[in-house]
C-alpha cells in the first residue's frame, strides 16, 4: 500500500490518433421488421436526441429516436433532403462554437463483472481554459452525455460554457457509450451487431463510465478535492440526477433539466405526455384543439373512402403514395409532440427552423383557414408550420428511411421502458393503451431481447420519491418547462431543502441549458440566475465542509 | 400501462424442491499454486466468515477465508479433526434455533447488462411469524448475506430475531450469490469453474440481487409501502451500508456492524489492522506485547540453526514437519489477529471455544511462564489458548487443506482489495509492506483475473466520507467494537445527525448482532438499546413522512 503511489495500471488518456482508424460505418445495420413501424409503441424520445438526428443526417448511420405513439415519428427525416441539407449547413456552424480538446479514455465494457471483454475508448471533450485549477479547488462541470454524438450536446449546452468562466470551472463532456465515437468493439457496425454486442448499452454502465473517467481525470490532475457539478438535459438530465444519487462521492450536485425520471411504470400517469401536448394546443386555441381532436376520425373516414388514400396523398403533399392512414396519423402525432417539446418563446432551429411559440402559429393556421376548409386541410396547414416553416419543402416523405437501428431503440427495449398512453377524455389524441406484452414481443422480434420494465425503478427508485428523498440526498435541481410534455414525468415539486424543482410555466424542453439569446424572456433569465445561485451554494457548502478558503 | 397490473413476467418463488437436486460438490475445485500460500498478501477476512468455515468443515468444500499476512491463516483448519468435530456438534445445535422458511428466487446473473446468461436461484430465509403485515406497514428486517452459507448468518444474528417481535417485523435473510446454496450455473463446481463463471461474483451484483428480491417480495405481498431496515456484520455490514446509500428507495436505514468500508486504498492507514491487534495485547500486558514482538526474530533465528525446524516442530507440537518459519509465523499471526476479533467479554465459541477476554488469558499464559522459559515456548503457551483452549488437541496441522478455493479469494482478487501492512514501530508485528504488483501477479496466476483495486472506492466512495455524506444520505449506524482490528477501517465518527458511529471500547467484531446472553456487559446492553432506539426513530420518521398512523 505504502509503495503504491498512483496506480500505474490505470488506463491513461489515449491520444485521438489512436482511434483515428475508427470505422464510421455507413448503411443500415439491421433489418427491421416492417411491421414495427406500424405498431403503436409509445416510448421516450427527446428533442435533444432529435436535434442530433437532424444533424447526423450527413453521417452514415443517422440517429433514430425510438418514439412511437400511433406510429413511429421521424420528423427530421420526413423533410426533404434539400431542407435537411439546409439544416446541416446551418447547424454545422454551431459545432466549433466552444473551444475544447477531444480525448479518449479506455473503459471496461462491463464494470460490474469481471468477464473477459474487450475494453473500449470513450470520447470526451474537455476544456480547462477557465479552470482555476486544483490549488483553488476549481470546480469541474461535467455534462452527462445522452443518446447521441457528444459534440452536438456540447454545442447545444451553451449554459455550461457561458457560466464556466465565472466559476473558474473546467468543462467536461463525456460521450455516452455506444453513441458518437464511443463505440465498443471498435466500430458501430460491430457494437450494434446483435443483442450480445449491444448488451452492455445500459444506463448503469454509462454512469460507471462517467464515474471512472472523472475519478481518474481528477487523480491525474491532482484534483481529487475539486468538486464536480453535473449537468444534463432530457435523458442526460436523468443520468445527471441518478449519478448524483448513486455517486455522491463523485459529484456534489446535479442540474437535471427536463429529466423525466418518474416516467416509468406505476409512478406517473402514462397519459401525462399526451395530455400536456394537448393542453399546449388548448391554451392557444380551443377551436384548434378541437379541430385536431376531430381530425383523427376524419382521417380514418377519408382513408376508408374510395381513392381516399390517394386524396390524402395529394392533400398532404406526400412524396410517395400513402399506404394507410395510421402512417399519416403518426406523422401528425409526431409533429404535435415535437412542437410541444420545442414550444420555445423565440424562433429556434433546435429541431426544425421554427417561429417563436410555434404552437401558437400552428393554431393560427388551423383556425385561420377560410370557412369551408375541411378539418384535414386545416391540420395540414397547421403541421406545415412544423414540417415546412421555411416553405422550401416540395413534398413530405413519411417513409424516409424506415430502416436502421439506434442505440435508443435498444435502450427502450431493455431498461428504458417508459409507457405512454393517450386518453380522448383528457387529450386531443385518440385512445391508446400501452400493451406490455405486445411491446415485449416487438423487442424480442427486433433485438431478441427481453425488456426488464421494472428494473429502472428497482435500480434508481422514483416511486414515492417525496418520502424516499425527503431525508436522503441533496443538491439536485430538477428544472422543468411546463409546456414540455416530458414535464409530466419529471420531478416538479421541491423534495427537500436542496432537492428542488424549478418550473417555468412558459418553458419547454430543457431550454435553460441552451445558450443565452437576446430574446430570452425574463422568466428564463431568472431561472438560469436561480440555477447559478444554487450551484454557488453547493460549492460554498462544499468548500466550507472542506475547510477551504477559496 | 393501464393494462399491466402486476407484472406476470417476473419470476416467482421457486419451491425448495426445485433445487433439491443441487449438487453439493465435494473435493477441491481448482489447483492452487502452492506458492500462493507462501506469499504475503494481506486481505480481509472476517470472523463471521471464519465461523462459517468452522461450521462447514463437514461440507465437502469448506469455506476458506482469504487472509494472509506473512502467510495464510486458517485457524479453523489448523485444529485437529477431533476438535473440529466437537465444534460442529456444538454449533449444529444453534442452527435451527430460529424458525424460518427457506425459499428460492430466480435472479439475473448480470443485472447491469443484457447478456444472454442463465438465471440462477438465490436462496433466502424468511419469517413472517411476527410481521404486523402490510395493513400496518409492518417493517421488514433484511440481513445482507455475507460470504458464506446464509443459515449460519441467520443462526448467529440473534439480535434481529430477538427484536423482530417487538417491531412486528418480518425477517429476511437472502444469501449472497456464489455462497451456500445460491450457486449460478446450477452447482458450486460449475460456478467456481474458472474466471468466466466466477466473473459475476461482485458486490454490486449482490446488492442488485437483494434489491430485486425485496422489491418483488414486497410487491407480491402488496407490501410496497412497508419499510425495509437492513442489517449486516463484517462484509455483510459493508453491504448493508452500501445498500442504504445506493438503494435509499428500497431501505430506510441500515445497521452496519463492524463494516470496514474505509479499508481501501488511500483512505485509512493500511497498518491500522495490525496496530489494533497489537494494542489489544498491549492493553493487557506490555511484557506480553514485548514477548510477542521479540518472538519473530527468535523464530527466524531458531529456524536458521541446525535442526531448528525440527525443534520448532516439537516445541509447537506440529503434526507434520515444519517446512519453514514463515509458515509458523503465519500460524501465530493468525491466532493473534483472530483473538483480537473475538476478544469478547464472555466465553464464546464463535470461532473457537474461548474464555472471556481471551487475549487476557493468552497474556496470562505468556507472562506466567516460569523464569527461564524461552520466548518461543511462551508464545506457544499463549496461542494454545486460541488453538487448544479445551486441551483436546494432540497436534497442530499448519498444512491442513492448503488447497481449495473460495468465493472470498475471488472477491479479494477482483474488487475487495483491502491492503494491509504492519509496522514494527507501532505494532508487535514485523515490518510488512503491501506490494500491489505482487498481489496482482498472484491473482493473475490464481484466477487469471486482473484486480481493480480502485473500483470499490469509485463505485462506493469512502475517501473524505465526512464531506461527502455530511449533507447526503441518512439513517446508517456504523457500530464498532474498538478492540476489533477491523474498526480501523470502519466509520468511527458521527458523519451527520443520522449517519452515526456507535463505538464500544470493549467490544470486538460485531458482537452487537449476536443473541443476548446473561453475561452481556452493560455497555453491550446499552449499545443494543441505542440501536433499537435509532431504528425506531427511522421507522417513525418514515411513517410520519407517509402520513401513516401505525
Amino acid at each position: 500500500m505504502r509503495n503504491q503511489g498512483r496506480d500505474t495500471e490505470f488506463p491513461i488518456y489515449i491520444s485521438t490518433t489512436i482511434v483515428e482508424g475508427f470505422a464510421w460505418i455507413s448503411g443500415k445495420l439491421f433489418e427491421i421488421v416492417q411491421k414495427m413501424a406500424k405498431r403503436a409503441i409509445a416510448v421516450l424520445s427527446f428533442s435533444i436526441a432529435l436535434f442530433t438526428l437532424a444533424q447526423q443526417s450527413s453521417c452514415s448511420q443517422p440517429f433514430k429516436p425510438f418514439s412511437f405513439h400511433r406510429a413511429p415519428r421521424f420528423p427530421g427525416r420526413s423533410s426533404t433532403s434539400k431542407l435537411r441539407h439546409l439544416y446541416d449547413s446551418q447547424l454545422s456552424k454551431q459545432v466549433p462554437r466552444y473551444g475544447y480538446e477531444t480525448r479518449y479514455f479506455e473503459q471496461h465494457l462491463d464494470h460490474f463483472s469481471f468477464s473477459k471483454l474487450p475494453k473500449f475508448n470513450q470520447r470526451y471533450l474537455i476544456s480547462s481554459e477557465h479552470w482555476s485549477g486544483p490549488g483553488r479547488l476549481g470546480p469541474i462541470f461535467m455534462y452527462c452525455g445522452n443518446e447521441g454524438d457528444i459534440e452536438w450536446f456540447a454545442a447545444n449546452t451553451g449554459f455550461m460554457w457561458e457560466i464556466a468562466p465565472s466559476f473558474g470551472a473546467m468543462v467536461v463532456f463525456p460521450e455516452h457509450r455506444y453513441y458518437g465515437k464511443s463505440m465498443p468493439f471498435g466500430s458501430k457496425e460491430k457494437a450494434y451487431k446483435d443483442a450480445t454486442t449491444l448488451s452492455y448499452l445500459t444506463t448503469e454502465q454509462a454512469l460507471a463510465d462517467y464515474a471512472e473517467l472523472i475519478t481518474l481525470l481528477k487523480r491525474n490532475l491532482s484534483a481529487e478535492a475539486c468538486p464536480v457539478v453535473l449537468f444534463g438535459g432530457s435523458y442526460g438530465g436523468m443520468l445527471a440526477a441518478w449519478m448524483r444519487l448513486k455517486y455522491p462521492h463523485i459529484a456534489i450536485g446535479a442540474l437535471a433539466s427536463s429529466a423525466p425520471i418518474l416516467h416509468f411504470p406505476d409512478i406517473v400517469k402514462p397519459e401525462s405526455f399526451y395530455n400536456i401536448v394537448s393542453n399546449d394546443f388548448k391554451r392557444e386555441s380551443t377551436s384548434c384543439f378541437n379541430t385536431i381532436k376531430a381530425s383523427w376520425d376524419a382521417l380514418t373516414a377519408e382513408g376508408k373512402k374510395k381513392n381516399g388514400l390517394k386524396r390524402l396523398t395529394r392533400m398532404f403533399r406526400l412524396c410517395g403514395e400513402l399506404k394507410n392512414t395510421d402512417d399519416l396519423a403518426g406523422w401528425l402525432d409526431s409533429a404535435y409532440s415535437y412542437l410541444a417539446m420545442v414550444d420555445y418563446p423565440y424562433p429556434s432551429d433546435f429541431l426544425m427552423p421554427l417561429p417563436g411559440y410555434p404552437i401558437r402559429e400552428v393554431c393560427r393556421k388551423i383556425d385561420g383557414c377560410p370557412d369551408g376548409t375541411s378539418i384535414l386541410e386545416r391540420v395540414f396547414e397547421g403541421v406545415s408550420v412544423y414540417y415546412n416553416h421555411t416553405g422550401e419543402v416540395d413534398c413530405f416523405d413519411l417513409y424516409d428511411d424506415p430502416h436502421g437501428m439506434s442505440g435508443w431503440d435498444w435502450q427502450a427495449c431493455t431498461e428504458m421502458v417508459m409507457p405512454m398512453t393517450s386518453n380522448p377524455d383528457t387529450s386531443m389524441f385518440p385512445e391508446y393503451d400501452f400493451d406490455l406484452s405486445y411491446y415485449k414481443e416487438d423487442c424480442r422480434t427486433q433485438f431478441k431481447v427481453n425488456p426488464r420494465p421494472r428494473w429502472i425503478t428497482t435500480e434508481f427508485g422514483g416511486k414515492d420519491i417525496m418520502t424516499t428523498l425527503k431525508t436522503f440526498g441533496s443538491n439536485i435541481i430538477f428544472s422543468n418547462g411546463m409546456l414540455d410534455p416530458w414535464s409530466g414525468g419529471s420531478v416538479t415539486q421541491n423534495v427537500s431543502d436542496s432537492i428542488v424543482a424549478l418550473n417555468t410555466q412558459e418553458g419547454a424542453h430543457h431550454i435553460d441549458l441552451r445558450a443565452a439569446t437576446a430574446q430570452d424572456p425574463v422568466w428564463l433569465v431568472e431561472q438560469r440566475a436561480t440555477e447559478i445561485k444554487l450551484i454557488k451554494k453547493w460549492l460554498s457548502d462544499y468548500y466550507q465542509a472542506k475547510g477551504a478558503t477559496i
